[in-house]
Order: structure tokens, then C-alpha cells, then sequence
């Protein structure tokens, strides 16, 4: 790893533990933090915050990918998780919940660091794709609400589209407000109205 | 696999590609062909359409890299790609450019199943978000432009909002189009003229 990382594994096996935690200090001056249970996971990632979870899960079943999604929400952060086997379908169901690498029959020490990078790619990815999306709907949101209060101004005041702009702008600008707030009360205030 | 697939392999080394294509017979009844070039990639996808790529790199360039996602299209199809060793440059970079699962150091029969398995769900999850995003963009797009029709109707024939708007679904009726063509008529033909 180029720069030190926070990392909370979860590792029910003592012996994994220790070769787990032996290989991430080797690849760089990381922060470990090792439990041994699932349950325990989501106050120390809220008091941590770390960089990457690393969950080692010996044979998963639904219920426990379930756990494992409310535990480390891997749509906040980077999440790997190990499993000595899994059908197809769990492989399917965790990697829908958004865990950034799931790998199968596979923990050996030389193997982590690369999961971790691809796993933190990944999640990176992703979320700027989730950003632009939301952002992308928060914008069609407003448009949409300054649109109707363009055409309440317009039909009210008998001017065109530029003049309703205008005033909506000028209005933001003097309340110190955004557009697209003005807007909204525009609209709910004639909603109330009407 | 629960259903058979259409695999294409690109595996320079002979011994490899026959393990590989042996590991997924015995996984499925899997419809396999193997290249032994990442050159005729491009060829052979447009022709079989895979559900799924595998590509075997030892040792991934920046070039190489690049040279595969210009032949695979991995943001069209899952593409799985396994290398022997890689920097996390590298993995950043393959993930960057869409690749569905990057394993290194790992390419064992036993492994490749999970890793398709998860390289088409992963691919799956991506593609519809993409969708999504794509939709969102173009929903967006639509409404600027059909608000903008909006306006010119309202200001030019002094009407309001609604009517300018049941005006352009008229149109958009009498004519077979969608409203949004309608609209892009009408604000072209503004631009044009003013």
C-alpha cells in the first residue's frame, strides 16, 4: 500500500487473525484492529472509521450476509469479505449489497494486498458513479420545481421566461438564498392558495 | 454456472488455456473458445457476443491495460482479468477502466468459477446504475428542452404554463413524435429564426 491505512478485520480464527494481521503490517505501517465477531463491527467502524473492512466468513449464508450489509454498510466504505465457499447466489447477493471484493477459497497473506487495492478501486469508483447519479437527480429535482415557479410567475405577472428567471434570481440573491429554494416556497405557497 | 455460458478465453500459454478450458467444461456446459492474442479479441467478441472474457496477463502494462479495454469493451460486457503479479497501480487503473473482477496471482481452476460468478453480478449491479445515471442525464436533457419550447409558446401566444404545454402533447399526438422532439423542433426553429 503506498500510504498507511485504517483496517478493521474480522476474524472469528485466532491463527488467521495473527497471519492476517502479520501480512497487512508487513505491506505498510497500517493500523489494525482485529474482533473476532460480526456483532461487534459497527461501533468500532463508527469509532474508527476506517479505510477498509476486512470480514473473514468460513461458509456464509444469506442471513449472515444480511448482518454483515447492517454491520459495515459497504456503501460508505470499502468492504472485502473472504469466504472458504460460496454458491453463486451468495457471491450474487453480497456483491449486490455493495461489498467491494468478495473472494472465494482464498485468504493467503500474498493475497490481500492486491484484494484491498482492487477493493478500494472499486468502492472508489462506484461512489464518484453514485454521486454523479444523485447529483444528477437533485438537479432534474430542481429544474423541475424552478420550472413550475417560472410558470407561476409568468402566468401571474404576464411576463416571459427570462423576466421569471430574472426575478427568481434576484429574489434568491436578495434573501440570500439558493434559486432553487425560492422556487420551492413559490410553489408551495401557491399550492396552499390555490 | 446454473446456465451455460459463452465464454471467450484469451490465454497465451497452451498449458494454461487447457486447464482453464477443462476447469469450465467440468463447471458447466459452457460454450468455450480460446484466442491466443488479446489482438483478435475485438474481432471475436463482436462475432460471439460472450456473457463473459477472461484474460490471462502475466505481467500488465499501462499499454496492455489499455489495449484490453480497447478490445474487450469492458463497460459493454463482464470481463475477468487475471494477471500473475500487478502493482496497485495497475489494478487501480483495470478497475478504472471497467474490468469486472482483477485477480492476481490466482489463476487456479477451483477459483475461476466464483470469479465469473461474481465478475457478471458486479457487471450486472454497474450496468444498471449506468442505466440509471444515463436516463437521469437524459430525463434532464428532455425537460430543459421542453421547458424552453414551454416558454416560447407562452410568451409568443400569451398563454400559460399548462396550455403551452398541452399545446406541444397535442402536436406531439397529431404528429407520432414525443413531446421532447416536438420541443427540440420548436427551439431550434427559435434559434433560427431570432
Amino acid at each position: 500500500m503506498s500510504k498507511p491505512l485504517s483496517i478493521i478485520v474480522a476474524e472469528p480464527d485466532r491463527d488467521r487473525a495473527l497471519m492476517i494481521v502479520d501480512s497487512l503490517r508487513e505491506a505498510g505501517d497500517n493500523d489494525i484492529r482485529v474482533i473476532s465477531e460480526i456483532s461487534g463491527l459497527s461501533r468500532q467502524i463508527t469509532e474508527i472509521q476506517p479505510d477498509i473492512v476486512i470480514v473473514d466468513i468460513t461458509s456464509p449464508t444469506r442471513d449472515m450476509i444480511e448482518e454483515l450489509t447492517l454491520a459495515t454498510s459497504p456503501l460508505e466504505r470499502p468492504v472485502a469479505v473472504f469466504t472458504d465457499r460460496s454458491d453463486d447466489s451468495m457471491t450474487k447477493a453480497a456483491i449486490e449489497a455493495g461489498v467491494s471484493a468478495y473472494v472465494v477459497d482464498d485468504l493467503r497473506p500474498e493475497r490481500l494486498r492486491p484484494v484491498i487495492a482492487a477493493a478500494i478501486a472499486r468502492f472508489n469508483m462506484f461512489r464518484r458513479m453514485r454521486d454523479e447519479l444523485n447529483e444528477t437527480k437533485r438537479a432534474l429535482e430542481e429544474r423541475k420545481t424552478i420550472d413550475r415557479a417560472k410558470g407561476l410567475l409568468m402566468k401571474a405577472r404576464g411576463i416571459g421566461e427570462d423576466e421569471a428567471y430574472a426575478l427568481l434570481r434576484k429574489t434568491a440573491m436578495n434573501q440570500g438564498k439558493k434559486i432553487s429554494d425560492v422556487a420551492q416556497a413559490l410553489v408551495t405557497a401557491a399550492d396552499l392558495l390555490s
